[in-house]
């Protein structure tokens, strides 16, 4: 996989609550897929059908234990996915800049009109 | 729309190469469609149709000019769901200190090993 398709399958895996909350419970620790299903509402089969999209995107690997077989977190994917977004920090920063200005403008204001009511 | 949806909505549409190079072409400055059309062999329905999911994440926004609509990029959602990301990043630099800590013990045994030998 190139690294268009990779962040491809990264985002993809992300945009899915049930995902996301199965890597914040793999952020804990190792699980196996009968620990993974408890805190859902769904079946293994769809548990599992999730956690497939997850190995796609590299975003977990399968442990050494043949009986259990544990699902751990892999978070270079998410590496890269944060660099990608890291490209456009100067946006999100540009329109809190405009945002403090016109703060501090407003607060430049203010005083001046009580003054001249007073 | 809650954060996590906001979140679904927001990898979602950045789950897609034309989708990645339109917010890339944006942050160069606003464009219209027919102008966002043009580096990509698409039809400009095909287009639209990435622009409304990139608009449904709040991604992009319409100008004023009521003629040309141009779009324009809102990087908001990325601050968000870089700050998902930034929840993980103990994990990736976990995985680069433990391979640090293997490479300092590989220059550590080298030199002795030479040593042997002399």
């Amino acid at each position: 996989m190139n690294r268009s398709s990779r962040l491809d399958a990264t985002f993809t895996a992300l945009a899915d609550p049930t995902r996301r909350a199965i890597l914040a419970r793999l952020a804990l620790g190792e699980a196996s897929v009968t620990d993974l299903a408890k805190p859902f509402a769904m079946s293994q089969p769809a548990i599992s059908k999730h956690l497939k999209v997850l190995e796609r995107a590299g975003l977990i690997s399968i442990g050494q234990d043949a009986q259990r077989r544990p699902r751990r977190i892999e978070a270079k994917p998410l590496e890269e996915a944060n660099a990608w977004l890291e490209g456009y920090r100067t946006f999100w920063e540009a329109s809190y800049e405009r945002l403090d200005a016109l703060l501090q403008e407003l607060k430049a204001d203010k005083p001046k009109r009580k003054r001249t009511k007073r």
